[in-house]
């Protein structure tokens, strides 16, 4: 652990016995299956209803089932579970809340919008390296549907979108860390630690395009990677890859932009889960979004590629637009955060 | 710090070196004025959209004033506040947010409802004890009418409110906390500090009235008391004062009951933060609510009475109706949760 002299403005940690990532899983719909990450998640779903009455009440039964599986997967009931840590982008957390209902643990609600993910993997590494958890399960979800309701418009307008949207992903990821003395199952992932993270900050830069969400976030994103190498003393090429949430297409090429003014050249190691998800032929404008995008990408293909050795180290920054309709409607612009989680194969 | 060899189901931490309360400030409307603490809070808006154009932006306004105010008395600038936790009631977390942008410091976003402020605490407070932090900024807000329009109706209807029924309290408190090798200015507090503390669950007995929030957070309030006092082998007598956020009248009389059911007498140290902040004569139903209720009377009076010596040692539970207005049209009834922290005078 890091010790809290901090020199001024730093907002980094890292862990001498960083916690070790013991297992993942991932639930999502078709349109997701159907992109270049298909056969990789675990749980598919061709009615995004999932049988319920409504997507809110899918949204709850996919975020519960993603973190059954994964303690499932850990030989794990729920009694010996430490805690719950994470969220949605539903009002009132209700997809989270309803879950940890049914599940009966600890939970740690948390909200940073997308960013979520990390946000969620920064604090339950905190807490598990400083020994106050043995484990967390660290899970977000997000769904199209409930998402377009909330924060758009009612799907049955059949509104469309313009080319700088994103598609809110339908999906839940859910990753349990733990101190790497918990036994590990053949099952479990072998390897892969949380060895620090940066802490985000809120940034604004006066966007107030709700179909340009990345955009928003872009500079948020742009500011904890620019701080957490400085924090770190390293540079890009430090990383096998810089993976951001969702800032689809448009807001990726922000982003190059906005860390070159900067001085930091990502070089080719930047990735977007938001453009990873979904493929040109699917014609989903600049790609996906939502809490549930960055923690599907990262528990069904990257967790899986550090475990196989093809990266050895990848800055997870989760990013989040903090869109409010409410606020939106007063005029108000739409900042972004970014928290990021320094993940590495060790041994 | 703890062990993270927990036995199963236990959910409590305790600190070696407890993390200090340093100071702690409150800006609060005129009704929350007119109470019992009337004196106690820090500022006092006689109009409650503080020369804001809407209820939102002024409830932002105060969550930022909050936090700088409290960092003034810390003699601090923003630059060497490590981290600010916690939340607001409104949706997307626009006054945490809004204020965070503002304030540009690093920033964890948390949503339990009105149980925010002690799930800030807690995890401060281990982040802290951690070493991650050298200090942090744990700070809640809600305000009577960006409530009543989010959650219930416009104030312009005029509605009236049922016996059971709370008043969501106009109010941030902000309560800085840190390693005790920090410097102690002559305005800051001294010798209270977080000892320990147990993460809360989701417990949902079947309420389904929104003009019933104590009814609803009860049983998660007894459910995080009786497992706090399991865990610590400690009995209600260790504690001067166990104090919930915002059960009400009506919801305190519940806790006393479902409490003794799990064969735990209250005796009479229970009290209420919803019950505290309103007196009779304000003729305000069962009592106050809202994140900033908790937070304002932990801030104004409790914090101060701990300092001076008047209790020893407090279990404080800010409790949260995890309420919302779409899953209540949907039939769902309303979860509640309770996290706890033990603030202790010391020395």
């Amino acid at each position: 652990m890091t010790h809290f002299t901090k020199r001024r403005g730093e907002r980094t940690v890292t862990f001498t016995k960083p916690p070790a990532v013991l297992c993942a899983s991932t639930v999502v719909g078709d349109m997701e299956e159907g992109g270049p990450l298909h056969g990789k998640f675990d749980v598919v779903l061709t009615d995004d209803t999932w049988g319920e009455l409504s997507w809110e009440k899918a949204e709850c039964k996919m975020f519960e089932h993603a973190v059954r599986l994964t303690l499932e997967k850990a030989h794990m009931d729920t009694d010996s579970l430490h805690c719950m840590l994470g969220g949605d982008l539903l009002n009132q957390l209700v997809s989270a809340n309803y879950a940890a209902r049914q599940l009966s643990v600890p939970f740690l609600g948390l909200y940073s919008a997308c960013s979520t993910m990390s946000e969620a993997l920064l604090i339950g590494a905190m807490l598990v390296d400083g020994g106050y958890l043995g484990n967390a399960m660290c899970v977000t979800s997000s769904h199209f549907s409930t998402a377009e309701r909330q924060f758009r418009y009612p799907l049955e307008m059949g509104t469309t979108s313009p080319p700088t949207a994103q598609r809110t992903v339908t999906g839940t990821g859910a990753v349990l860390i733990g101190s790497e003395r918990v036994a590990v199952h053949p099952s479990m992932l072998s390897g892969v630690h949380i060895t620090g993270g940066t802490l985000g900050k809120v940034v604004d830069l006066g966007i107030k395009d709700m179909a340009n969400m990345g955009a928003a976030m872009a500079p948020a994103a742009a500011d904890t990677i620019v701080g957490h190498l400085k924090d770190m003393g390293r540079a890009v090429s430090d990383y096998d890859l810089i993976v951001t949430g969702d800032l689809g297409k448009f807001g990726s090429e922000m982003l190059q932009d906005l860390c070159l003014q900067q001085g930091v050249d990502l070089l080719n190691r930047h990735r977007d889960c938001g453009v990873l998800i979904y493929s040109e032929q699917q014609k989903l404008d600049c790609g996906g979004s939502g809490a549930g995008c960055s923690s599907t990408v990262l528990a069904a293909h990257l967790l899986p590629e550090l475990e196989k050795g093809t990266y050895r180290r990848i800055l997870f920054l989760a990013t989040g637009a903090l869109m409010s309709p409410g606020s939106s409607q007063q005029g108000e612009s739409i900042p972004g955060i970014a928290h990021a989680a320094v993940l590495e194969r060790m041994n």
